[in-house]
């Protein structure tokens, strides 16, 4: 048993187990100091690939490895399964909930790295009405959802509501809801194909709302236009310039920039709208006086730090600096950026090298087969999009492992047919209510 | 829309998705009749590998693909995703609950395949202490609180309670208590290697009751012998002559053939012990005046039909014949054969020909690269029994991309070290109690 109390190392604590927090400790891997890295969940999440969870295509621990597990042979660091209840700046330590037990982690370096939570902008009763797309559990619950929507509307006598179960809509024009849009009609043309006797999983709707002027914003104008158009290819009804202004129980309402308003039945609703900075960055900003953005994030000094505290560093979806977007890249680059700064500062050179952010660029598969490529020059839709969407999704997910099984899956899904996740279990079972707020 | 309401071919209602369903429905493929198979849950359950789903080897859907999928191209079948309440024998109807809706459904020759549930002889309050291995819902639960033990451990200050987390008891040493008691430890000695700093997984204890005289009784003198050294070998506690006599939620009471009485504090236990028959036997047994044996399994005439009423045929674990035990492999060979015999019936054959049951084997799996096989002219451990459950299990394992996706997974689990499975999620996450209890 290792005690980690006689060690007399500099100690940096990691929280989050995100794309921030792992690049974070990865950078420090041969850094003359201790880590202690702290999640809520036991795994990391590859977030971007959420969507083929909740639609069956790959499995929770394909896109989840152990935190564990990745960091084994890493001797000097600990990893904690507890929830961050506050930081205490002054005094230097964490407050952990570790299975009920608190418990206060004292650090000498500090890396936030708590990430973003979906954001319902202001109409926080959507959370019973629409499932989110942040965590393993929300994949899982939409997977149940989505799955048990169809076998529903196969049970189902009444042509109306049978019509709502075989609705989707998504809420979100960014790329986690145009990828999200593209398998849901992928699922119902291909996989799903041949499946049932009473309903035609082809005449399953779709409907993509956006509020801003077009989708996939962040990838210029002519991906957008590519986008719209493999949207409508798919058969994937667009609402641009539209807002979610209501939602029940059996469906949602779309206002449009008119002023008209959309009834649209649907028994599954999915927000992929947008995110704001975790609740503990709030409490980090009481706690220093920095100042949090609209979304929630903490604004930071140029090198990450908090200002008036070098010793804490805030990086990824929780980092508010130089407008830079919330996505994988710019958590991955952060977080490291933060693990060779106090890497450096161990070494004596104490320079506070500014953050810079390599944009490599922004991708959102369409269908297989089909996607959209930001990425260096290339600006490319399409197969050669697609490609670039493999190409950098298998050299991003963690481990060997994950890399050959998704691509297995991949083979199985895109040149096959098949769905491999779709057993339901648990409330997904017979007779159960598939609304999310009984989750 | 295929309205089978106006289809007047026979029509040939199955109930269950288990082994004796699926085989039936294959059976009468190219029969001129309409087939509804009825089953409470989505998929078709591969059981005897639900144990590698507990311990994180395999995804639910590698174990558990959607029946509708598997039945897609027979255009003559409908699935349904139900719960049958009763059969009604008279009037030849099945009463099925689907998604809270009450129906009947008639058929002109039935099978049951109803299956068997986990017993607990007789000690239903060991139902809140104990998990049981039938379902894929069980299989969640127990990957659930298996991981979940070792984190708790690692957090635990107390050394009684780290002691307890770290301790797994398995009742039962047929194949399943034995195949999990086997990966437990290789879960402990290998799996887990490096992954924590404050406990030593290696020390992990995993014991073993059995309340006959060897392990394996169904397999013969020299394989129980060669299965017990293995356990020992592994480091497995194997208590023969035991019960448990008593549980609470710290632990369990085991009382050996000479009175005397062990307590072993385990947070984890495992119920394998024992199964009998699915409900629906006990109904319809009133209904048709047939006998139910102790194991709550009814008993058929030599053709599978329940005496009196050669339209209704029973199959598998829910079926009491000639001592036949309660493995796949009679499944397979009763719902093959039921099948077959209402083909037959339909042109004209009317023999009412007896079902007879071809062994071909049983296996067990002890560690990697060790399993001990019974089959047929072979009575073999070690790697070479090893290699002949892979062999079987790959054969058997429906569909071939879940044959792929499980030979990877064991190339990673094997060769390698790795767990793809170990996310936790839903209650598992941090500060749950991971009793059944509240499952």
């Amino acid at each position: 048993m290792i005690n980690n109390q006689e060690d007399t190392r500099h100690h940096v604590v990691i929280i989050g187990s995100g794309f921030g927090g792992l690049f974070a400790a990865k950078a420090l891997r041969r850094a003359p100091v201790r880590v202690t890295l702290i999640d809520r969940t036991n795994h990391h999440l590859f977030q971007p690939l959420l969507y083929q969870v909740a639609t069956g295509i790959l499995s929770e621990g394909q896109i989840a490895p152990a935190t564990r597990d990745i960091f084994r042979n890493y001797a000097s660091m600990r990893v904690v399964l507890g929830e961050v209840e506050s930081i205490d700046p002054h005094s230097r330590k964490v407050h952990v909930r570790e299975f009920g037990q608190p418990h206060a982690i004292a650090y000498d370096s500090l890396i936030v790295a708590a990430g973003a939570v979906t954001s319902y902008f202001g109409h926080d009763e959507f959370r019973h009405e629409a499932s989110g797309m942040k965590s393993l559990d929300d994949a899982i619950r939409l997977r149940g959802q989505i799955f048990g929507a169809f076998e529903r509307a196969e049970a189902e006598e009444d042509d109306e509501r049978r019509a709502a179960f075989m609705t989707f809509v998504v809420i979100g024009g960014g790329p986690t809801g145009v990828e999200m849009a593209g398998q849901l009609k992928e699922l119902s043309r291909r996989a799903l194909r041949s499946n049932y006797r009473r309903i035609d999983p082809h005449s399953t709707r779709v409907v993509l709302v956006e509020g801003g002027e077009r989708l996939l914003a962040g990838m210029g104008e002519r991906l957008s236009r590519i986008t719209a158009r493999d949207m409508a290819d798919m058969g994937v009804e667009v609402h641009l310039h539209a807002m979610v202004t209501g939602m029940d129980p059996s469906g949602v309402e779309i206002t449009m920039q008119d002023g008209s308003t959309l009834r649209v039945d649907a028994a599954t609703r999915i927000w992929a709208a947008g995110t704001r900075g975790s609740p503990l960055g709030a409490q980090l900003a009481e706690a220093t006086g920095a100042t949090l953005d609209r979304a929630g994030r903490l604004q930071v000094e140029p090198d990450c730090t908090v200002p008036g505290h070098p010793d804490i560093f805030v990086v990824g979806d929780l980092m508010a600096l130089d407008d830079l977007p919330g996505v994988a890249e710019v958590a991955i680059q952060s977080g490291s950026h933060c693990g060779h700064t106090i890497h450096r500062r161990l070494k004596g050179n104490d320079v506070r090298r500014p953050f810079k952010y390599h944009d490599l660029g922004t991708l959102a598969a369409i269908s297989r087969f089909r996607a959209v490529a930001d990425v260096g020059p290339f600006k490319v839709g399409g197969l050669l999009g697609w490609l670039l969407w493999l190409v950098v999704h298998i050299t991003f997910l963690t481990g060997f492992k994950n890399r050959f099984g998704a691509l297995a899956r991949w083979a199985v899904s895109f040149v096959g047919h098949g769905r491999y996740e779709r057993a339901l279990t648990g409330r997904w079972a017979t007779g159960e209510d598939p609304s999310p707020d009984s989750a």
